[in-house]
Parts: structure tokens; C-alpha cells; sequence
């Protein structure tokens, strides 16, 4: 039985989405939570290795049982073994070439930002806190539309990454003034695209930013893109501020 | 110079507002912090002595200070000495008869339950999590209207409390599904009186979840008020989902 999962997770305090001796990751909460469900260990394919401190809304993951329940039973079994920082929201039968990451077609982030002088405690694990003073979020809009498109993303892109090309296709990159649950001073930057390279949408922000404080022009956004080098792009924003909010699959390939 | 401050605060792993022995209160963090502003220990006065794990939005503390300073300065010397889950939102200039607890003429608290099969991990330390079956939100806004009005609460007050009187003023009591930030099953509780006894807030919520199960019709939370008897009304719910919003005064009281 092949089984897509979707999975939310606040990542404070996990390292992450890969298994690691140096701590509780998502991937192996998952496999121990699981186990207990098959007669063989179950290995859990994720389709974004989030880093340390990295959220998810809609992580989605792939695994293969070899006995048969309903998918309410597969939820309800593997939550009950999970932390309460982890959930399994759904879980859907798939075809046998379902795989989380090599059947993705797109991937959607949000980071967000809390441009004010005190940082809302709820808050204090899901936001970039940057004090003041107050970033130009129009300034920053337009420069994240330099995103959109077919590029080479090597300019953002970290060290350590282990893909062949550095080309990705960005469908959305929008920068918006949100509305915090109780207000608040949240900066919003949403991104889709089909797929994203190492630390690429904490580069981007940390780029964004630069733009926001006004160091930056919107053009130099894409100088930076068509430059290819890591060193002229702004600094890696803090993980805090990420969430994997969706992963998009076309339907032929369940 | 005597101040006002508005406070949020993440109460989870908190002992409450009140200086306590057991551990970290919200009162004994704020005076430790603000020691160094002053040549003499710093006494906090809370307008509402949360407990254990109940969260603020808009909690309000008065001080007394014998040193001459901004309230920038004040707001910013007692955050960079507190931890991230307790802020001070804004310090403000009051007059010497002001007292935060003695001077409040309303408050107002919301209390937010989590309605279906899978809890949202980001919300896990802020709402009562009731799995299934849905909760009848339309009974439930039905029967807390009964709680408005001036009223003896007796049936909803936890042993404990220091009051002479169990006389209260509910202004509005109103039951809403609510969006969650990413969307959900959350339900609301906003209930604005002027004060509260002990636990009464999640004595009322216990009973209206009552009603909302359909085990208790919204007749029988005005048969139970009327009573004055505690064991008619029901369970108390998880201190978790409570949150102070506000406190109101009258102009002429600061």
C-alpha cells in the first residue's frame, strides 16, 4: 500500500527534516511512529528537507506499507506516537511511482517578518524580528517580482547543496504587509516555484531585506540573480521565519 | 512616576502571574527585570492574577518608580531583560492613585477551543483541544448569552478566591467559529465582565462546551446560574486556551 502523508510541524528545537545522530528530526519521529504499523521498518520520503527550526504547513511524504488499513487508522496511529510538535494532517492512497520529492511539480514557501520595535511572544519562533527601522515593503514587492521566471539561482544558493543544475523556475514571489492573528507589524514573502536549491528562500529574503532598509535597489535584486555569485546576494535569513506551506503534484504522477 | 504597562505573554511552562516559590511567574520576571531601574526593589501589581498556563494579550501592571526616565527607555531597559515569552507592549505615565487591579472597571478574555480530529502543532499550547463530534457553535452562542448581565456566579467560582462578593457584571459573552491563521476547526469564547472570580472564565467555558455537545440544552447554563451551586455547572476547562485580552479604565481613574 503506497501512502502520500501530509504533514505539519512547528520545527522549534527539531534538527530538521533528515534523520541525524545530534537530535529528534522529523523524518525519523515519523519512522519510529510508524514502525509499529508494519512488519518491515517503514522508510519515510519527505519532498523538502526542511533545515533545523524550519516549519511546515503541508510537508508531504511518501510510504509503503505492506499490510492494509484505512487511512483514518494510518493517521490516527501514527499521532498518537508523535509529539504534539508534529502531525500527520491526511493521508491518501497513492499509485506505486508516487514519490514525495521526484513526483513534485512545485513547492510553496512563506517567510515572515515582524518589523516592530517588540517582538509579540507568540511569535518569537515563526519570525525574522527585525526591529526597526521600518522596511519599504513596496520596495521590497517589486524587487521580488526580479525573481519570477526560468534563472539560474546559483547567487542563492548555500554551500553543500547535492543537485546537478542550479536552474529552477519561480511562478510566484510576492512581498506583502500581512495582518498578524492579533495585529502586528508582519512583513509576508510568499514563493512557489518547481523546486528550490539549498537555503534559496532564506537567500532571497536576506536579499529582499537589503532592499527593505533601503541599502538595496529593486534592480540590484537582479544584477545579484544574473551575477550567479553567492557573495554579492544579502545574508541567509534565520530559519525561524520559514514554513513549507504546500507541495504541488500533477495528477498523472499518482 | 508612577507607570502603567501593557504586557503580553506566552504563560506555557509559567507558574502564573504571582510570585510563587514552584517556579517562573510573569510577576517575579517583570520585578527582577525592572530591579536594576530603581534604587528600591520594584513592586508589580497585576489587574489579573492569571494562573498557570493561561496566556496575555493585553495584561496591565502598575509601578512606582523614584527615578526619572522615558517610557521608551523603560519599555526597552525591561525587554532586553526578560525572556521572549513575556513582553512589555507599552509603558505609559499615570497618576499616583492609579493601581492596575483597583482601577480596572472591565476586562476581557477569550478563550479559543480546537474542534477537530487533528490538532494544529502551532496551536497545541493555546487551545483546549475537543477532537469530535463537532460542537453545536450555534447552541453555544445561544446559551452564553444567558451569562450576560448582572449576576451572582457562585456556580462557576473555584474554591480559593479571596472576593467578598460573587456579584459580577458579564457586558458581553458571545460564542463565533473563528478562522485560525492557517484555517481550522477553531472555536471562540469572548467574554468582557467587570471582574471575574476564580476559574470562572473556564467554568463557563466547560459548561458551554456542555451545551455545545448537546448533552445540556442553553436553558439549563440559566438554571445553573441560577443555582449558586458549582457542581451543577460544568468541568473547568484547560487553563491553555485562556488568553487576557484587555483591561478597560475609566479616564478618571488614572
Amino acid at each position: 500500500m503506497h501512502v502520500k502523508l501530509t504533514i505539519a510541524y512547528d520545527g522549534t528545537g527539531l534538527v530538521g527534516w533528515q534523520r541525524q545522530s545530534t537530535g529528534a528530526s522529523i523524518q525519523a519521529l515519523l519512522e519510529d511512529a510508524l514502525a509499529p504499523l508494519d512488519d518491515e521498518p517503514v522508510v519515510v520520503h519527505g519532498a523538502g528537507r526542511t533545515d533545523a527550526g524550519v516549519h511546515a504547513w503541508g510537508q508531504v511524504a511518501s510510504i509503503t506499507l505492506h499490510r492494509t488499513m484505512t487511512m483514518n487508522a494510518v493517521v490516527r496511529a501514527v499521532n498518537v506516537r508523535l509529539p504534539l510538535s508534529v502531525r500527520v494532517l491526511s493521508a491518501e492512497e497513492v499509485g506505486p511511482d508516487f514519490h514525495a520529492r521526484f513526483s513534485a511539480s512545485s513547492k510553496s514557501y512563506r517567510y515572515r517578518i515582524w518589523n516592530g520595535p517588540v517582538l509579540d511572544p507568540f511569535e518569537r519562533d515563526f519570525v525574522w524580528h527585525i526591529a526597526g527601522p521600518s522596511l519599504d515593503v513596496r520596495a521590497m514587492a517589486d524587487a521580488a517580482t526580479h525573481l519570477i521566471g526560468r534563472h539560474d539561482f546559483a547567487a542563492f544558493q548555500s554551500a553543500g547543496g547535492d543537485v546537478e543544475t542550479s536552474v529552477r523556475t519561480i511562478h510566484a514571489s510576492m512581498v506583502t504587509a500581512a495582518q498578524a492573528p492579533l495585529g502586528g507589524p508582519l512583513i509576508t514573502y510568499d514563493v512557489t516555484g518547481d523546486g528550490f536549491l539549498r537555503h534559496m528562500v532564506r537567500a532571497m529574503v536576506g536579499s529582499l531585506v537589503e532592499v527593505g532598509r533601503g541599502y538595496r535597489s529593486a534592480e540590484w535584486l537582479a544584477d545579484v540573480l544574473r551575477s550567479k555569485d553567492r557573495h554579492r546576494a544579502g545574508r541567509t535569513a534565520p530559519a525561524a521565519g520559514l514554513f513549507l506551506m504546500s507541495v504541488g503534484y500533477q495528477r498523472p504522477d499518482l
